[in-house]
This record gives C-alpha cells, structure tokens and sequence, in this order.
C-alpha cells in the first residue's frame, strides 16, 4: 500500500518520448512501460509480464501489440495477451494492467485510480506549450525529494532570494497573497521595484531602469504547476511587457524521488535564445533547487513531513494548503469514501 | 533462517580456484573461505574467525592449518584451533564451522546440511569435464538474480528465439518434450531444420546445408545442469553429427544473487577455437540472459514468485516442475523430516 | 532510539576545523553542523532548519548568527530563531537544539546527553597536544566500523604482530598487564627486546643495538584512548629515552561507521619528520588496521557483539571491560537511572 492520491491525472512523459521504442518509467511506485503503437494510440501497461516477469520495455513494438524480448508473448495497447509464440495458444488469463492515458498540451497524463472517475476535463491547462505566440523549450530532471518537498519549493518564491541570487538578490522584495478557486490554488507575488536582473534582461530588456514583478503560481492537484510572470518598467508600467509562462508538473517516482518535468515560454521576440533559455531553466534547478531540496530529503531521514513539526511562517500558506488538501484526498480514498468537497478553505489557511 | 535447502551438494568453485591463497565466497548466505592445505586438502570453514570475527581468508594457510591475519589464532581445515599466537594456551572451544566438500569433475561440491547425510553418489555427473575427447571451457559469471530463475531460463530453452537470436532466429522452431527419471529431470528440444547460424557453424560446418537439432538438459537439485546438443545436417542425419556438452551449474550466493559455473565443450576437432568458444558462452549469457534475469528479479520486486500468480506455458514444464521438487525439499527440511519421497510426478506436470 | 551512551564526552572535531565556513558532520547518528561565530564562539546545533529542514550547513555564518540558505532564518549559537528575512516577525518556537561544547586540548568535545551533568572536569587529558616539547601531527579518518570494534582493536596491541609486521613482527613479544583507576583503564606492556624496526628508528635511532619497550594505553569513556610508548636500548636502558605519546579518539558516526581523529607526537629533536610521521600513522591505521575493522564489522552481519559468543583470549582484558563499562553506562541511561558507580573491577577482569 503506497501512500499515494489514486484518482488523479499525472503527468508521465512529454507526448514526444512515446515513440516505437519503449519507454520504462516508475510512477507511483509501479513499473510501467509507456510507448505508442503503430497507429499512433498511446499506451501505459504494467512493466512486467505476466509469463515470467520480464519488463516488457525489453520487448519490441509490433504492429498494435508490444511483444516480450523473454519468450515472446505479444500485448495489446489494452494490455490483453493477443499473441504466443510458436503458434501455441494465448494462456488464458494472461493479462498485464493498462491505464488510462489522455495527450494534451504535449503532455501525456495518467490516472492510476479507479477508470470510471477517470475525467480528462479535469486535466488542467497548459495551452502555451503549443500556443504559436511563445517559444517553449522544455525538459526533465530526476530530483531525489518526495514530490511535497518540491511542491513546497515552487508554491513559496521567495525562496528566490536566498537560493537564486540572479534572478533579484536582496532587491528582490515581494509582498505575497494567495487566492483559490475551489480546487486551485494561486500564490501572487507583486515586486514594485528592483533593478534589472540576468533573468529580467532576456525577456524585457531595460536598459537599466527598474523593473516591476507581477507573478501567480497555480497549482493543480496532485502536483501540476502553472508559473505566470509578468515584467514591466516600473517607471512606464504601460510601455512595455513582457509574459513567461512556466510549466513545473511534479509525479512520484517514489516515496522519495520524482520526476519534474518543465517547460518555459518566451515571446516570439524575445532576446533571450532557446539554448540560453534551456540553460537558465537548468541552472537555476539542477544547480540551485535540486541539491538543496535533496538535502532537504536527507534531512528530514525517512519521518512524516508533518511529525517533524515544521514552522510554518506567513508565506507557506499556499504550499500548506496544497498539502492539506493532497492529505484530504488521500485519506478519503484510504476509507474508500467519495472524493470530498473542497473544505472552507479561507478558515483553514494559516495568517499571512 | 534462509530459505535454502541445505541438504544437497552445491557446486562452490573450480578446483583450480582452490589454492594456499584463501578465497572468501558467500553460499547460501554465509560467508565461506576455501583453502588447499600444504598436502593438497580442499577445506571449507565459515570465513569468520571466532575471536574478534575477522575474514579468515585475510589470513594465511600455513602447512594443513590457516593462520587468522588479527591476532593470529590457527585453525585446521576440521576448524579447530589448533595455534596460539605468543605461545599461550589455545582458547578452550574456539572453533569454526567446516563443510564436507568433494572434488569431482574439476568441480568442488560443498554439503551445507547435515553431514551425515552427505553421499558423494548423489553428485551429478559432468565426466565430460575431463575427457580428451572433448575441448573444455569453462568460467564463472556473478548474476543479480535469484539462481531458481535463472533455472527458469535453462530448463525452457524456447527463450532462445527471442533473446539469442544469433543461435537460429525464427527459423528456430523446436518439439519439446519432458521426461523424469527420479529426481533427475529433462527437457528435449528437436528442431527439424533450420539454416546453420554462426553458432551450429562452429561446432558442424554445414555449407549451406539445413542443420537438425536434438537436445536435452538435465536438472538435479538443487540447480546443477547438463545440456547436451547435438547437430546434423538434416538431409543427411547420418553422414555427420557434432556433440556440444555444455555445464550449468548454480549456486545461490544469497536471496538474489548467485555464482554461475558454466563449462562447454567441443569435439577437439571442431571449427571453434577456445577463444571463439569462450567469447560464444559469454556473449550469450553475459549479454543478453544475465541483463533479462537481473531485470526479472529486480520486476519481481522482492515478491515471491507463485504470489506473483505467474501465467504457466506448457514450455515451462521442466523449470516449474524443478520449482516444485526443490519446494518440497525445503518444507520438509523446515518441518525437520525426512527427505521426500518423489511425488507422482506425470500427474503434477502442467499439460505440455 | 538509539543505542549509545548520551551522558558523555564525545570528541567531534579537531577544534582548527571550526571556522565561519559550517561543518556538516553525523554524531551519534544525529545530523550536526558546527561553526565558529565572528567573535570565536564555537557551536554545535542539529543541522536541520524548523522551517523546511533544509541543513543549516548550506547557509552563511553572519556575525553571531547562522542564516540558512533557503528561505533566510536566521540562528543563534543556542539555536535560537534571531532572524527572519522580510523583516517578518521571527516565527515563535522556532528553534533548533545546540549542545554543550568545549574546546580543550585542540580537541572539540560535544556533550550529547543531559545538559546539566555536561562537566567539563571529567574531559580526559590530552595537554600534550599543545606541549612544545612534543612535534605533534593529526589527522581524521573515516572508518566502517562500530567504534567498539576499533577499542577492541586498540587496547589489545597485541594484534601488532600479525597486522602490522613493520612495527616488530615476530620479534615483538610482549608481556601483558591490565590496572585501573575508578573508570579509567590501562593495558600495560613490555617488550623486552627486539631488534631495531622502521619505527623505533623514528624516535629512537639504535645503531643495531636491541629495543626495550614498555607502553601502556588508557582508555576513558566513550573511546578516548592514549597510548604512551617509551623505547629505550635493552642493554642500556638508562642512556637514553624516548617517549611517543599519541591519541586514538572515537565518535560514532552511525551505529557502523566511526569517527576517528588521530595525533602523534614526537619529541622535538626525533629522527622522523613531521611527513614521515603522518605517513607512517596513516599507513598503519588506514592501510593495515582500517580495512580489518571493516571486514570485521561486515563480518559480524549486523549482529550484537557477545550474541556472536567471541572467543576470549588473555590479551581481550581491558577491550573486554571498557565494552562491559559502556553497557552499564548504556542500560542506567535507558533505565533512566543515575549514572552507576564503578563495580568492582578486579572481580570481572577475565582472568590474564
Ligand atoms: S517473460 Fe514474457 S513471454 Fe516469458
Ligand atoms: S580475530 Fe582472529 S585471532 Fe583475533
Ligand atoms: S528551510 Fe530554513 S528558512 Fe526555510
């Protein structure tokens, strides 16, 4: 029994990693195996064969079915055995466990929970990623943190100023509020002023004047965040603009590690380039966040995030709730109940 | 308490690894030193000395005894301490652990049970071993797996199409049959005729000829193989005929690792050179069979393998029978009676 | 909970380690970070923030205040939440535990247990350290052992023989003796000659002529030990004199692995040169004597020490005793008793 939200669309891969080839990811804690078939429908089975327990990933992509690499029993994309070797018959009951899967906004999400709640209306929106207005490059770290960890990291940005220097330093002063919209949630972060930075530079060059910072954060259950960030002049806040919208949708890999998959947008005219903006994402992550937030994993040594007692300071409110409202659902699928109704959420949220 | 049968003859080394020169190896989960003393007796002792628990194997043989390289206690190849460092009185019940092993077939067999059980005439015979008439190699592998699947993977050789497809590919259709003698099992593989492959080529040069293939392994417990193959050109079965003894010997080294033995031998004047030879075993089963079996084992996931509810083909007859013999062995030991009688087997078989 | 003695001193850094740059550094299987404020304050403090348990090692010594790297708390060397980044209002409780520390004797000694009975008085001696009369080199090393299994191994210097052969080999034979005084304990020997080895040489050139030794090592709880070797020429052992003091002192990192600072010193006009003296400590210790004490430890499978029924030999005396000394010390704390008074010694002294 893993400590994991079922009924919940999780991101597994870009929709360009499903390919012939197949791709073997752990989600949740389960092997799966991810490819697409030859007409193209994509496709999530358990990793393991029912036959002798190789991982399928090891086999090949035939027609509609994936075949074993061990003795060559052959798979439907609905994990059905449709093919023995040899000519023998298809061992009754011989099966692997398929899930739903739904392409959207290239991403492909999963739901690992009960099919018939499966909902693709409730997959939240990431529409930029192919919206012709921005360039978006986009990527995938492997992090050694529970996916709270990194939830916590992202739904509180002041962190920026401590762990990113670059992106503001000790100018880089926000006021912070939070709204929620049923099952969402925003952090909204207003910099009046601070002085042009590396990162402000690429996507509204200012020729040393002030900048103004207007920033959300959205979060979507069980880990999918939307960053939008909005630069002016803080002087001629009409003058000029610019938007970077920001993708950071977290699943489990396993209690303690996850993928983190991102994406960022730039303005068609932009200066930044593609590659300055792949490596402005990685610095700022593989080299800032990810070690830190891996401490951070380490040093909690395997107890509950909430056993450890942790100050809670004005500006979590956002990371909190998401966490209580994951903690609501877990325990609602645990006693087998219905999926609960958002809480009064205004009483709940810490003072901020 | 491990979950290893105990009384039966384990394979644990070449004989020619046994030297002055201890060499630790774990079997069945303990730690184990082999040594040859000055007069040419093979020992086996828990390699855990009884004073501050060094590795024995840091130490030296010295004559018929082996010195502990701490503090310098000296034990006989019985185990006995039979030497005090500095003169003093040899500590009163200082002692470790010996094995009865046996040296056959340049093979060293260990008995991990009860010594009084252990007969030398239940060792399977691997004589090829030794004869001049065959060209012998031999060598060792260490798999990440557990050793009853890697027993799976021998005693089903239809794996072959799928995983080697070097040794004949989808021409490689084979009848199979199983038989039983006590508790010696066999798998028979006939293929009536397939195109020569880079492997049949080096044992019967065939130009171009339709090659015929009869083989049979043999299993006895607790996972000592022997397959034996023999090839034809199959226009003419009886103008020609090659023999390829091979050796499958295995040994847990723990729950999921294990010490694999393998040998093969050649007609001395076949094609194969000793260096093809021994590159042709390690190509199959360092490449492509060890890489399948440690990612078998790590799918399994700790689990046990009937709690996984395997599909059964009538291919695994032999391996899943091989299963069941060494499961009744263990029970009956863990219930402390006698060795089993052989059940009826033709009854318990799958249908094949 | 774990198994060691809290109610002691444990030497944790050689105090030139301390510095504004904080020290990561595991204690008692406790994440430690310890640092050196501007006015010279030393600290010792968990390493893990209140706020999101990110290791206050990755953030700044400022002033008298450790600053974590994440979201900016700020910690005084009592553990005390003295800033908060914002100018937010310091979160209240928001604390991380400090312990007592003394720098004495170029040694950092860290008080795990009950603040109160923290008296500094009961710090064994180690003057000679800072004494001008003695060159003095230290080093750290890193060891995979419980430190118990290293004690064993220094206060039974008998082990010199067969582990360390440069240091005498089969020449040194020692007489034994054991004393002690309330809960400090002596190993007492006597070599009475051998010939002149590469380390006597050192300290004491010889021109050929014999070695007369006579040492003793002292031991204090936990596993602070000294041994004071004094080499002289057997045939005149009023000419000349030299003494050899050195420090052999233990911290558990974790239950396996230990700590283990290191110093020797030689007299002033000694032969051996400060680089001849570190590599021949090193050489010993983590070339001869480390890795028997990991084999050992790995040996004894996770195992309690007397479970495993040890052999005891006469040499075992006062290893044997400083265990039986921890065990007392170790079951009063758990029994939340006073710390027990010395038993009497001489009666439970294995007989030697
Ligand atoms: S393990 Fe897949 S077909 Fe045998
Ligand atoms: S550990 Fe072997 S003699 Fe001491
Ligand atoms: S984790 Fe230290 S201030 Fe947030």
């Amino acid at each position: 029994m893993t400590n994991f939200v079922l009924n919940a669309w999780y991101m597994v891969a870009w929709t360009d990693e499903l390919t012939a080839a197949p791709l073997a990811r752990r989600v949740l804690d389960m092997p799966i195996v991810l490819f697409r078939t030859a007409t193209g429908q994509a496709a999530a089975l358990i990793n393991r064969c029912p036959h002798r327990f190789a991982p399928l990933s090891r086999g090949q992509v035939q027609g509609e079915m994936i075949r074993c690499g061990y003795h060559g029993l052959g798979f439907s994309a609905a994990g059905k055995c449709v093919d023995s070797p040899f000519g023998l018959a298809v061992p009754p009951g011989a099966e692997v466990r398929s899930f739903p899967v739904v392409e959207r906004d290239a991403c492909l999400w999963l739901w690992p929970g009960q099919p018939e709640l499966a909902d693709p209306g409730s997959i939240p929106d990431f529409g930029y990623h192919l919206d012709p207005a921005y360039r978006v490059v986009k990527g995938y770290s492997a992090v050694g943190a529970h996916f709270e960890v990194i939830t916590d990291n992202l739904m509180d940005l002041t962190h920026t100023r401590y762990l990113h220097p670059a992106f503001g330093g000790d100018d880089w002063v926000p006021e912070v509020a939070f709204s929620q919209e049923e099952e969402t949630l925003y952090a909204h972060y207003t910099i009046a002023q601070y002085p042009p930075s590396p990162f402000s530079e690429g996507y509204l060059p200012a020729n040393g004047r002030q900048i103004r910072e207007t920033d959300y954060i959205r979060w979507n259950a069980p880990a999918s965040m939307y960053l939008h960030i909005e630069l002016r002049l803080a002087d001629a806040p009409d003058d000029a603009r610019a938007l970077q919208p920001s993708s950071h949708i977290l699943c489990p890999e396993t209690a303690t590690t996850t993928h983190y998959f991102w994406a960022s947008g730039a303005e068609r005219d932009a200066p930044i380039t593609d590659e300055e903006h792949v490596e402005a994402m990685k610095f700022a992550f593989d080299l800032e966040d990810a070690p830190m937030l891996e401490a951070v994993q380490e040093g909690m040594e395997g107890k509950d995030f909430w056993d450890l007692r942790p100050a809670i300071l004005a500006y979590d409110a956002a990371g909190v709730r998401a966490r209580r409202l994951m903690r609501r659902k877990l325990h609602a699928e645990q006693r087998g109940e219905a999926p609960a109704p958002p809480e009064d959420l205004a009483a709940a949220m810490p003072a901020s």
